[in-house]
């Protein structure tokens, strides 16, 4: 069983009423990788015996950090439509709620379709660069290979301002898996928190809402298989204690497989 | 009494149950917009007697079309946390869920502030430009003042596929109404779906999710009172019946106050 699948498995309810745990392979400083939990989340929708569709929209809300151990996820169908579904989802750890989400799924018909945003190009292909160093990182990183042409994480925290915080990486699972929503929905927060790379410094910071848009359907997925992705992010605007950032993950052959936002809280 | 208050007033409640009622000031083509509908949802929260802080995140899930005519609106704080606040809110409507929110309110602090994203420069001023028409458009749109600098409604629709889909306005409540975080979160709905101006055709067409950041607080709402904000929009993809769009608020001194993203689904 691949890590991912450990740390995101849910046992099977017919009630909508689900148990999990975290998993110390996609630890991070305080708690579980917030993109394992927005997977988990995800999955207490997917494996709901009600569920119709894929999913077109998921916002996840850290309500507190979550501590290391088992934890209830309760998944509802709050209005089922002829092609889409729309889904509450809380996650409950000693009596309280730790994460909420809010999920629509869909059954897609062909109509037309075209791109706006695109992917950059000319870019070196991944074995072509190195591998991102794992020196002091939590153990979630050691989860993806990421091969960085643009804004990787810094080599040294000196409080610099940079001009932007701007990414462009390779990422795939490490060990590689196929990949499917619930791995979309984990790799849509692993793009490190904008404001370590714009001021170069390591500040307090947590997730407070991840909203991920999947433009892929299962057989974009199956092709993608186990090849990297390309991912793409930024910041828009720091705050007083919060900032947005906005990223893209595109296919190998530069098709958008989601599209993906959230907001942070930052101390200092 | 403003319109906008009108049509996203609550009858107080000390319980977190409100009652609500569509207006025709902001009728659009089927139902209410939905701007007012996310504003009225937000006010669920804003108006309990247990909150605390101001908006960060609203997230709005549009489950089915709503009716004209009397709602119900549910809040309900999920997590209290020293600084921070979630909520998860429903609307009913005959018995069933027609649209639910999640929402993180948190108490401010000042931190290091600094803008990533920035707003368009070099611009012609409010006055120097003429309204947007509104002929043969829903009563909403005749309750924002839109003067458009780039991508407007198109003036025919004769099907030829456009280069991108991108809008910059400046646009206020009309009559002039002092910005608050209500109306905020309306406005950041009043981006007309980008798939009319990428093909310049209509389509049927329904917002499933809608994601705003507030940027502001209430000091730099209160400093910007009834000017007008400027927008900028765009498409970042249409696949196969959903498509999704960004946008950014900004103030009149080119401050970002909200940035916002929804997935619409589309027909054709």
């Amino acid at each position: 069983m691949h890590p991912f699948d450990t740390a995101t498995a849910l046992a099977s309810s017919s009630t909508g009423r689900f148990g999990g745990s975290t998993s110390p392979a996609y630890a991070n400083m305080v708690g579980p990788f917030g993109g394992t939990t927005a997977a988990t989340l995800l999955n207490a929708a997917l494996q709901h015996p009600a569920r119709i569709g894929e999913p077109i929209a998921l916002t996840v809300n850290f309500a507190s950090a979550l501590a290391d151990g088992s934890f209830e996820v309760e998944s509802r169908a709050v209005r089922t439509n002829r092609s889409t579904q729309h889904w509450a989802i809380e996650l409950m750890q000693a009596g309280e709620v730790a994460a909420t989400a809010t999920a629509v799924f869909a059954r897609r018909r062909e109509t037309w379709s075209m791109p706006e945003a695109s992917a950059p190009s000319d870019l070196p292909e991944p074995q072509a660069l190195p591998r991102a160093s794992l020196v002091g990182r939590p153990a979630w990183v050691q989860r993806y290979d990421m091969r960085f042409i643009e804004g990787g994480m810094p080599d040294r925290f000196d409080g610099e301002l940079q001009a932007d915080s701007r990414s462009c990486l390779w990422v795939r699972d490490e060990p590689p898996r196929p990949l499917d929503f619930a791995s979309l929905a984990a790799l849509a927060d692993c793009f490190f928190p904008r404001v370590f790379l714009r001021r170069r410094k390591i500040v307090p910071i947590g997730t407070v809402s991840l909203t991920t848009y999947f433009h892929a359907d299962a057989a974009m997925l199956a092709a993608q298989g186990e090849q990297p992705v390309l991912g793409t992010a930024r910041a828009v605007n720091f705050r007083n204690g919060y900032f947005d950032q906005s990223a893209e993950v595109w296919s190998s052959r530069r098709e958008l497989l989601a599209s993906t936002h959230q907001v942070v809280y930052y101390r200092e």
